[in-house]
């Protein structure tokens, strides 16, 4: 209620405690046909709950996207197969990310696409089926379903011949020498032969995260890329050959990264290893995250890390005090596009 | 995979059987800064899973805004608190809704808007208290709290007064002489009374959901209008006059509204009451919606309505057996104004 | 860590600062076949998160349960369909609860049953079908479903004909005295009906919560009951009768009710217009619940009343400042037979 | 119904369609004083919704617990901080899982308390804070917060100790002769390391998993060791010693215990990687789960593999097409004792 109308009133003995209520007005979002995703972003200021949250996130996000903050991404979930990769990529090929912190899965589908396999629209429950004869029709067919996506699996027989043809060999070398490589030098390689694949070819105009890192000079973290069929393949090829992967090697490297940063910002989408692994390189440093970003669809109550707030990584040391920080309940395919757009919007004008 | 990609292999036995597998590949979203929120939403066309659900959304809205379909537009949910107001009175203002259905919350806090009063963005535990400890303060200050949206409680003095003076006399009036009055009858008063504070003292740039369908012609069926503060004044009010509300009269219009209707679309925001509501109405027609949108955050494990899918209505027969439906996962307050401008970007253009 | 404990250290510059730190050790669940609910219940009181929060529901029933203590119960969501309304009826007729608040899909539900109706178990997606081509077979084969039960759409008729024949007309005769009847005068009437159906017919061993409501005296106040079939018979029969239901006239009732409590309790399955209607009912009362139990599966981030936390409630002067309460965040059908079982015990113990 | 309808029958028009409906009737769960959580468990059984599954996964769970199925046990989340680590021992020591994955902080917390650390109950916000300045507090102070859980974090450095004393000189040794060891070696040690120290001090009556585990031949998998403490721990200690873990190692055992089971169960408790990796294994054997339960309270909606029904699981052969597979949605530290309980009632009696 602004002075105005307070005015306008003989009796105030409604008027709230001025001293101790000094709120922002919650003055409504307002949408117009063809305003731009970042006037959009605006209108979610004026609101409250989950949209208040979103044009904070754009704000974090925008700050965080500054040359100064070293940025740690961490990407959960089935980011890849429901097509959120080259948002991701072309985040990293313009610089905002410094650091990658994904799932084999994700490096998995995203080699698939970068060799030329497709995932594909497909349904939860069809063709007459209920989900569970649907399911077991698909594999008949030969095809892997993730909710309402589709990959064929015939992509995961060239994507095996990639690995053993391209990316295995020359660190099969490098065994012989030292023993083992690390989880990024693995993601390195697989990141140039992606690239590779891609100037030769063409297959794909888009060749993807981990060609994007290898160009950037982005490194790629894994923590648990023996839990996808990267790493089973990985195992396999280890049978015969001196491939041995150390699982602990890449910790001096992102910790270091974390040690020498002006300021440090983590974006965060989904939960799992990839988030932990983000924040926890914090726990052997002196410094924390200035910046934080999660999108998330786990609710609080689970006691969950992956749903878990992110002041509670405060408690841990992991963000600092006065770190600007905000958590998006919400599906991320709908919530990471929206808030990049903005952010970039912010950044780099409407032109 | 295309014909050119498979050329580039010699040994093709991985290939899909393709007289089954006709999907359309997942394309990946692309964003740039000064995007419009149409040109995300055929981003999240490329996408899967919630993407692609709000994009579907996005078309369904765009057949459903038809000149030639009712549209019944169901607003659950704090969604007025939250800064939704404006966006449903402008579709309301521009045409877009044949018929409101939601709650007396809402009303409630949409007139307090009308009249002066203002929500205020808040916290869910602040100023050095726990959540139980916060909420005992803001008791002492006499500020309600809804998530971490603020109102001051003399509004609903405010309030009260407004009903008092400027909407129940003349129901009262009526009262007298036919017995009760319909909801709607009272909603449409409400109306009437907030739009011309608004004339008087243009208090308010938008004078809101009521007095937007009042000058619309728009009826606004609140089954549950005794669950809300808008209710208990009533029944005070009424307990010194004729002042009474009859349960059920609105069933006859809302029926008609639903048997008159070339085609029908169901846009329903939240779950509760106001949905079911929404939907029963064709329970007592031969038709069923033709076009069904909805928004919602409850999972439909739990079994209740709130979360229940649209394909679920349609074995009760208040969707047609061809109905175009979908529903978005997801808050609300960022998936309503999204859908919303996409929406009437396709129709309106960019101008 | 206990004295004991921290002697064993020489160095002890990590030990916690005892004047601040004094919370209980958590002590890990144990199992055992054949233990009781109660213990189960008791072991959960030693771990964290949800397990917690079950224990201390358990504790505030047990509390709220007592003779001295008004219990308004508020049923939302399909608890009837999903196979709830013994456990309740059962808690009017052992005279646990005072006043039942719920919705007229659980009260039309539950007439069906009392009048030898049956829900079935059944399926989402079944019988080679996609879920919509499902609905589409269930809606020809004249079957609702809910989640995953099934209602042949027969005994829709049969409560037509209860209704009109058994309930209805001594209301009509009511109305053409009195103009109107209450809501809650509505569903005493159909109580009685639906228990002189199961004396005459054994139909049912357990008639039912309107039943058993009646024959122990305890109101049910249906805020919502023109949105249910129960509320569609009623304005169908008005069409061609007086019968005219008030919308308002339940709330002098119920506020009486909360008013002349010594102690009052709110358990709260589900949210809705019946959690809302339970708790606004001390908007108008000087005082406000003593205890507070829900059980939830919304997520308080939605910002939606159904998700509010019970602390919220407290801002608004719903809950007393020191009220004992807490929020049980799951599927009701688990997490109520678990709760009433663990306090019944408690209170009754196991002879 | 229409007249029509109602025309074509005589007498019977109120039956149903019995040569295509034939399903069970909702009996309606009774819960009494005394009763065991295994006829609690028989009541979900009557009822709907989650209820019905819960019963379900108490019969799953019967059959897989059989001598000839060899378990595979996944225990993702923060199931030991929240005290459902003895439920997990007791299993292991009684013979019913065969196999666990878990994730390195699982691990950590069940070492800290197998050395004498506990874990304890404390408050999201508490002590006149907001959850942000709460958490600045409690890193002050030196305490953890997860969730609902406290942990002082003095017990890190006598875990720190355990390890560099206890546990890795040995595996150090191991890694001068092999080059490294496999993360099993690793979970092995531990548990030996664990067990040694309750004999020694009687620190706690139950050593824990990894103590449970060593003493019962269980093998440990945990593909994402560097995502913890441990992990953390295993890395400074192999900065200047031989110590290093084979990232790919323990894949060719897990494997095989996959490979030579008669049959195969999965019992899944959370997603994440323990999930994903527990289920991959089948992707390179000719076989696949017989037996499958899965408690998560992520919603299938998200896309992501932790909600992902066990039904998807069968379009990539994870599980056999005629598997006995049943997913509960709900807050673990809740099902998990209910489910254990009631199937331990069900094959060892209630004496």
């Amino acid at each position: 209620m602004s002075d105005e109308d307070s005015d306008a009133h003989e009796d105030t003995h409604h008027e709230p405690h001025r001293e101790t209520f000094s709120h922002d007005p919650i003055g409504h979002a307002r949408v117009d046909a063809g305003m731009s995703v970042g006037e959009l972003a605006d209108q979610y200021g004026h609101a409250g709950v989950g949209a208040a949250d979103l044009h904070e996130a754009v704000a974090v996000t925008e700050a965080m996207f500054d040359d100064d903050v070293t940025v740690f991404f961490s990407l959960a979930g089935a980011m890849v197969p429901t097509g959120m990769r080259r948002i991701v990529s072309d985040l990293i090929r313009d610089g905002y990310i410094d650091v990658l912190v994904t799932t084999g899965a994700n490096l998995t589908h995203d080699s698939i696409e970068a060799i030329g396999g497709k995932h594909h629209h497909g349904e939860v429950t069809a063709e007459g089926k209920t989900e569970r004869e649907h399911d077991e029709t698909l594999r008949e067919e030969g095809v892997d379903r993730i909710y309402n996506v589709y990959l064929p699996q015939e992509y995961f027989a060239t994507f095996e011949s990639h690995l053993r043809e391209e990316v295995f060999p020359v660190l099969d070398d490098e065994c012989q020498q030292d023993g083992s490589v690390s989880i990024e030098r693995l993601t390195r390689e697989l990141g140039r032969a992606n690239a590779a694949v891609n100037e030769r070819d063409d297959v794909d105009e888009d060749p993807g995260l981990a060609a994007a890192a290898y160009e950037s000079d982005v490194p790629i973290y894994c923590p648990a890329i023996q839990d996808s069929v990267l790493g089973l393949q990985a195992w396999m090829y280890g049978q015969t050959t001196s491939l041995s992967v150390d699982a602990l090697a890449d910790m001096t490297d992102i910790t270091d990264a974390a040690f020498d940063a002006d300021e440090a910002g983590a974006f965060v989408v989904g939960g799992g290893v990839p988030k932990n692994f983000t924040l926890q390189t914090m726990l052997v440093t002196p410094r924390a995250y200035d910046y934080a970003v999660q999108l998330t669809m786990d609710p609080e109550q689970t006691g969950g890390l992956s749903g878990a707030t992110l002041d509670e990584a405060r408690s841990w040391g992991k963000l600092e005090p006065d770190a600007e920080n905000v958590s998006v309940y919400g599906d991320a395919t709908i919530t990471l596009p929206l808030v990049v757009a903005a952010a970039r919007e912010r950044l780099e004008g409407t032109e």
